[in-house]
């Protein structure tokens, strides 16, 4: 059986990236590996072992294009609407708070963000099927 | 702290989608969405918490376009060579088994197939970092 254990997006600036993912969700670095023409970043934290990996291709300056496919990577948290007014404070421009019904009943609460690279996150309250 | 719990990605046909995803990694639908204008799938298996969520946008026929800038999901599995044989035999067309070392020791075993709407995942042996 297979399990999901990353999910891999390019970026171009690894410090940008890296002071993004800190601050917006408390990831550090569990593993950097660098390579001759790249530097693969693991990001996590101890809420879960699954893992985001930044690669950085060297050299390349271009903005890397997001397509319309890939729709987003999502994270739960605690408290949405702390999190919310701290993204706020902290300068990193998230959407609005969401409040999302399902036949008369909550189904979820979120907003997005946006990484320096144009990559979705969507940040969920706690909730459902949602934890 | 934020956790990791979804990565989102839209896919023209579910049934293609779910048949190539059951047959690949034997996830199964978690939950399934239906909304007026879309609906969610949540993909997962027992290995993790971790889903993967497909949207389905009703109407839409136009391939979705894949950028440059999303990589991968990223899958471990216990025996990389039976999995590549069985992918191969299956007709899911698997990139070729490819082991990588750094600094003389393995560091991964792993192939690369594409699932129907293009989406690129990373199969891995379970070894390392890659558990």
């Amino acid at each position: 059986m297979a399990k999901m254990i990353h999910s891999m997006v390019r970026v171009l600036d690894e410090a940008r990236s890296l002071d993004f993912y800190q601050l917006a969700f408390g990831f550090r670095i569990i593993e950097r590996l660098d390579f001759e023409t790249f530097t693969l970043i693991y990001l996590g934290s101890d809420e879960t072992p699954f893992e985001l990996e930044l690669t950085v291709n060297k050299g390349r300056t271009e903005p890397y294009q997001m397509g319309d496919g890939y729709g987003h990577l999502a994270v739960s948290v605690d408290d949405i609407e702390a999190e919310h007014a701290r993204f706020t404070e902290a300068g990193l421009a998230p959407g609005k708070l969401v409040t999302f019904e399902r036949d008369g009943a909550l189904f979820a609460r979120f907003f997005f963000v946006t990484d320096p690279d144009g990559y979705k996150i969507e940040v969920l309250q706690r909730h459902g099927r949602f934890l």
